[in-house]
């Protein structure tokens, strides 16, 4: 049987992933094709334009899906020779694999739950399922343009660091990380960011998560309260129930995170904000609303956790100085992440501590996360002090610069005044606001339809009324599509609304 | 003034570290000197050499002292030129440093956590500092020999990765890791360790660390218990205590875990062993405890965890197969790591799942700990696929084979009958047992000042009478150096019983 034929048998039947948008869908045929031996290892596959022609989908959807599938090895691409099915495959991969996995997705996580006998927080934890959902399409929110990333260079300053016979550079990390890129962290920091650091108090942890989890264990116990903006990043909502926080939503204005009387009758141990540019609005923390929240952090005892982790992206205007710069109680702990501006796998964040967190923090991201990698941090801090780090971001703000407004020209253009844009001065992400009446969830949905992928407001909010309204990332995407996925967008939300 | 009489000063002070190694003294007094600017960037440093006569310490010593600098990046060295302090340290890295880091080892946990306002189960984390006691000095236990690592060959396999236009390799790895390599490590476990697995159930993790902290926090809940072997791995234990479970520890005996009637009459969620080579006995559990556990843990309805950290390192007898093949319940989760074979930064690691975990895990691996480093993986995957993994290992076991036996033979030469070894068949180190009524502690601490890093036994051990016995890792140390640090060894020991 032929590759389509065996893929549009597959994606024909209804109860084949329903929920999931075309790209996942072929993805998931694809798969299942290679783990059944439905196709062969070492086998080659059509091309998209064919099997997009045969399947009846949009040739953009069928290149993301086999781009989604190299990535993971199950297919590998020579440039202008086709796609292969991975050779390497065992003979027999589902030989043993008697059950079959329980779907998550779409489900309430306790019937899955049970099946697995998870843990209470194991079976919350598998609740959301990003990875099931998320895929890079057009417009997906918070994906960097990585194809921008200059890999050349990049190889070459690996190379030296490989070359160069440190075989010490193989071992563990013990010391809070690689000094000469803590070092280059805590002077720039210092220069764009107005971090008030010294280079011992910068600790290089491998991403965003390794960042929030070592935070939250050390600086909370279960059973404690954290307060977390309203609406809120979805992954440090994870990563903070899984280490058996309470989480206490405060809602976010324009200006910020603006806790209430009630929400001031609670205790805090962890106060986790975005206040450069509030995930996901967009809002801008204004100075007054700072200083309130450092006092009320003093006054409770509270550690504030400052996720700056788009900061290095703004269009207009002057950025406001980190809030940790504003501390004088010494209660910030800074985080910072390369995925967003290098490539999403590098996998290397950082955090800035209190001088009094240092030595325990040292501790127990030795002992309990074991960091590695330090080639990977020796190259970083090499591209940083050669400078390319600096050209790099100055680039990549110019390309999502004009990427943002050719989108915000696009949508405007298209909507004329029934639209209303926030949070666009900068970030990877504008919002596009939706009158209340309209279910986001359902607008998202049809957009995905469409082969966009962008994120309905709504599903960020936990308590207050939620504003109704799409993320949408302009970073992802070639600018010669801007306008035209642009329209597609706009043509989706004009249905919608008019329903 | 010179960098020695600035060392000398510094070392002379009775209250610098009084509790840590010469070397790691060294190491802090470098340290120290940089951060403070009394070394300036861009200097040379006088040779290990002078530096080594003018302290009078032992020249082993300021080398070691100098790698762990220059892994850290305080120092660089560049081949046959003497070493520099690192140009790109920031002008004055201490400005802003107004409060010294209080000091964490050897001081009860809970004074350093007030003094931060650490969480309770942050300052327990914080308690062993695992960072600020361990080095890589001879006979340290669990460190491998990564200076047998090829690393031009690794090298050039990195590149073909990197040259092959492949940037989705730079994305986050969602569904559990790159699928040729899984492939890879799932026929070898199969082959290798009798382990049944099919491709699907082998997830990626970014190393040992990681893969416990997701077992303990998918399969239990906070407050619940695991039985841990007596004596057992300490970071396993950190780690499980961070996910706020209960440790009962289960006596180990020369047959593995030894559950008894108290034992049994208590509720384990999550049962961690080592059955191929106990950490730190060496005992390999037997056919008919394995079977026994196995039922346990289907009576009981808990999970197993066995930790198969270094079973590529066999050196007599043939391998028991592994527990995970032997399991009729599917309620073994099986852990292997790379950082053995290859080299400890490269942070990839892996666990076997049963099927029903499956989509459980590979959600919370992507959301709790978003993996990347697809290159790592990739490279990996081909480093296996043309066979060097197979022929590595064979010359590291060959290597460290004649180590073990070298040692032995010194220790045995020495000591006479007066020495019992034990857990040599496998592994990295062996056990030294030491009569009852001396202090290993002791021993070891009068070891490390000859320059020998060996564990105490004792340390490990929870609740039953601890044994006497010193741990000696013979991977880490040059055929050539074994026969003299041998030597120096037994005089320790033989002066520490006679007393």
């Amino acid at each position: 049987m032929s590759a389509s034929r065996i893929l549009n048998t597959t994606l024909g039947q209804a109860d084949f992933h329903p929920h999931l948008s075309q790209q996942r869908r072929l993805y998931e045929a694809v798969r299942a094709a290679i783990l059944t031996q439905q196709l062969a290892a070492g086998n080659k596959l059509p091309s998209t334009r064919a099997i997009a022609s045969d399947l009846g989908i949009a040739r953009n959807t069928v290149i993301a899906a086999f781009k989604q599938l190299a990535a993971e090895g199950y297919v590998s691409s020579a440039l202008g020779s086709g796609t292969y099915i991975s050779a390497s495959l065992p003979e027999n991969p589902l030989s043993t694999l008697a059950v079959s996995e329980p779907p998550i997705a779409n489900q309430p996580s306790t019937s899955c739950g049970d099946a697995a006998n998870l843990s209470a927080r194991g079976s919350k934890s598998t609740a959301y399922a990003a990875g099931a959902r998320f895929e890079i399409q057009p417009f997906a929110p918070g994906d960097p343009d990585f194809s921008i990333f200059p890999l050349k260079l990049w190889q070459r300053i690996q190379n030296r660091v490989w070359r160069d016979a440190r075989p010490e550079l193989l071992d563990y990390g013990l010391a809070g990380g690689y000094l000469p890129l803590r070092s280059a962290i805590a002077e720039y920091l210092r220069a764009s960011r107005s971090v008030n650091v010294s280079v011992e108090q910068v600790m290089i942890t491998s991403g965003t998560q390794q960042s929030l989890d070592l935070c939250a264990h050390m600086l909370t116990d279960a059973g404690d309260t954290a307060w977390v903006e309203d609406p809120c990043y979805w992954a440090a909502r994870r990563v903070f129930e899984s280490r058996d926080l309470l989480l206490h939503p405060v809602a976010v204005d324009a200006k910020g995170i603006a806790p209430n009387e009630r929400d001031l009758a609670t205790a805090p141990r962890l106060i986790y904000v975005t206040p450069s540019h509030q995930y996901p609005t967009g809002a801008v923390m204004t100075l007054a609303r700072r200083r309130k929240l450092l006092d009320i952090a003093a006054a409770k005892r509270a550690w504030i956790l400052e996720d700056d982790y788009d900061s290095e992206f703004r269009y207009t205007g002057r950025p406001l100085a980190s809030l940790q710069g504003l501390d004088p109680y010494g209660r910030v702990v800074y985080m910072g992440t390369f995925s967003k501006i290098l490539y999403p796998g590098i996998k290397v964040g950082y955090l800035v501590v209190p001088p009094a967190l240092v030595r325990p923090f040292k501790t127990a991201l030795y002992d309990l996360q074991r960091p590695g990698q330090m080639t990977v941090q020796a190259a970083l801090a090499d591209f940083i002090a050669l400078g390319h780090f600096a050209t790099h971001i100055r680039k990549i703000r110019q390309a999502y610069g004009a990427k943002r407004e050719l989108l915000c020209k696009t949508l405007v253009a298209q909507m004329g005044d029934g639209i209303a844009i926030s949070g666009e001065e900068s970030g990877l992400h504008l919002v596009v606001e939706l009158p209340s009446h309209v279910d986001d969830v359902a607008v998202a949905r049809l957009a995905a339809e469409s082969g966009i992928e962008v994120m309905a407001l709504s599903t960020y909010y936990a308590a207050q009324p939620a504003r109704r309204g799409l993320l949408v990332g302009y970073a992802y995407v070639a600018p010669g599509k801007i306008a035209y996925y642009g329209k597609l967008l706009t043509n989706v939300i004009r249905s919608a609304v008019r329903k």
